[in-house]
């Protein structure tokens, strides 16, 4: 059993009328939906503005992989509750980051890097090449699928270098972006993956939705425990030797 | 030219007979003794006790490579001077983090782990073995050189899977340790180097000096400039296309 | 299912006296015997000295992970039988190669180095770490594990920086050795796992045991075929452009 | 001083008129027009109908870089004249692979995969973007380049994962690929650099011909000397312990 808890900054759906058309219970109920007929999930979901940004100790440790959509609101995650997640992925749980995640704080300090890109609100098509078919988030993808509308994200990606390169976007507007990649922090597993801008149905499209299950499956923690730095006595040596 | 400045956190040899005894003008005057025979560096050194923690907006600007020493007094650095150090890094300016400096705020900041690690007082040898003998940093480095009397760092070290693993240490009480990593986060390049221990003249070993002198050369920027998110504006695209 | 074909030299213990009593039925039925409770895996072996030297296109072809072992007679696996099973792996087919395996005519031609090392016919003791406790070959691994008697391998190991380095060999000697790596190569995962020497009963170890049980699970191919060039017509291109 | 060796196939330019026109002394020495400014190399130039496909054990032990041109006749470099620049990159030398060079007997041997790729003559325009700007291959290219007519080479490019992505293609067609990667094999480094169809004159482009020279830069060698296995005597041990 994997525990899932869906985390949504849930206002884009509440102030913007084209964006409730589209996920008119949240984008975090529209995830819900595509993933709850596998019965090896449990799923909870959670919204920025319930108590501690929806971000308790006990979610979290109810918790094996966190999906995150935010956009709008990073700063009002308090730092209190980043640091919260960022404990929590280093001690094991997974972290799926969904489309502008990349500027939320828990992933801006898991990177370690500015995590800026070029982006335009152009509604432009993009087509996602699979570039390691043989990972397991790949499994089920062609060599590539395309989404009619979205929001294009360009190079350069201010990241470190991913420990895995999935999928490389195409836009007809002339850019490309590494639209797929995972990294690892302390026992965490962490996927970024871009599609879902909110003013386009992205999370309908199956192909995005067999990408994050995938995804989810793959961030399942092996181990949880934080790492932590220990001392050990001369007196305790594994080999006994004079110093 | 390379400007390096050497920050030293500067607390242990005006406290600790012992450690004024090998270090009598400070670890940031030994470093600055071997670096300053190279006529291609413009060397400065700081301290934790100057004003701004010894990291001003001034000073960084002026600074290619930051080399970092510290070990108690971590916590007393600011947030706002940690910050500022990430921000230079982000933007190009090399960081060899020595020793305990994986305990450091910039660098935990710039790595997303814990940095965890498993440490013995015990005096005993180390051994550093070159396993990348093609790398810049390990050039004129043999096989393998020795210290004979360090504090002993094992693993698990808790830190993301670097670039490069240069050195991989080995110690007679049993243990294991990548001693010499790289990583880049933005346009900046970090090296992390074990030696060092404040109560052991590891500063006066002319590989460990050698080593360190390759990773300041390497770590100097090729560029500067802190990336940043760019919106690009649907009519300034590079195609035009109709969205 | 996994279908596991076991290969092995068979030679040192037909010879070797001191070998026929350690592995009285060959190392290949050693290494069977202990994987054959699992339920999952379908089990075959195949030795040197059977026609096309045990390595036929219809085996290859109903085989989803090789398990090599091979010491002294890697020049007798001919030019043909190697080239197969480096087309197999390219086309999905996991390799775990085990112990002088890094010297077979396979490994050697997949690696694309030398794949030299130091050695020592010794007798020593050898202490592997855990590095990467979140890796699936890992699981169930603790800090690390010891083999009293083996022969020491030391680095420079001369292969392609691994995808991961899961685990670090220290000796009482004065060696350390990058002990298990893995590498992706087309479709085909592969492992090196360091344990094995002919005449030391090292696959009765229960850690080794388990690592080579948990490296046939990972290696386990996804999808199958070998990856080929392909042209496109000007004619079919996904976007109608003109040009 | 870096000596390089310029090595072309030579045919095209002599079979076919078009390509003559464009290259009427040969594709090395364009190549060698751009570079020979640089009063830091020392050129020479070789071609396949010279003795020994014009790759004598001689002229590689007097080379640093050898740069590779090849596209129809791959087949015709002998498996002895292949054998020895594998050997010498692995020895340190450094290789620079262009554009249709992902296919030579080498380059598919020092990688271990396919080398596979989709590619089209379609003479469509091509968008290099600058993925990795930190990088030394890197140094003067801006965020990215274009050239106006080429051939298309789209993913799946089956390679090993590269030490370091540096460029990604855009095509108005619809494609993307890894267009500038580098390995490292025992002691050599190695670069692939995607432009270069011999139907246009892609090496009369500024952009192109700095990328070159950067590469070259970066993949001459830090020391030479093939790796080798090397076994040592339990009595000359580093340590000395009982075994």
């Amino acid at each position: 059993m994997i525990r899932v808890t869906i985390w949504n900054e849930f206002r884009h759906e509440r102030l913007n009328p084209v964006v409730a058309a589209i996920y008119p219970n949240g984008i975090h109920e529209a995830i819900r939906a595509f993933l709850k007929d596998d019965s090896n999930y449990i799923i909870h979901t959670s919204t920025l503005d319930e108590p501690e940004c929806g971000l308790t100790e006990e979610l979290l440790n109810d918790t094996d992989v966190l999906v995150w959509w935010g956009h709008k609101a990073h700063r009002e995650v308090s730092d209190e509750a980043a640091e919260r997640v960022v404990r929590h992925v280093q001690g094991g749980m997974g972290l799926v980051a969904l489309h502008s995640a990349h500027e939320s704080k828990p992933f801006i300090r898991l990177m370690g890097t500015t995590c800026s890109l070029k982006w335009r609100k152009s509604g432009e098509k993009e087509r996602l090449w699979n570039v390691a078919p043989t990972h397991p988030i790949m499994k089920g993808v062609g060599d590539y699928f395309e989404l009619e509308h979205v929001e294009m994200y360009g190079e350069r990606f201010d990241v470190p270098k991913p420990d895995d390169v999935l999928m490389i976007s195409w836009y007809p507007g002339g850019e490309i972006f590494r639209s797929c990649c995972t990294w690892t922090r302390g026992n965490g597993r962490i996927v970024h993956f871009k599609p879902g801008h909110e003013t386009f149905p992205i999370y309908e499209n199956p192909n995005v939705q067999l990408v994050i299950r995938n995804a989810v499956n793959w961030a399942a923690p092996a181990a949880r425990g934080l790492p932590a730095s220990r001392q050990t006595d001369p007196l305790e040596m594994i080999e006994q030797i004079e110093c």
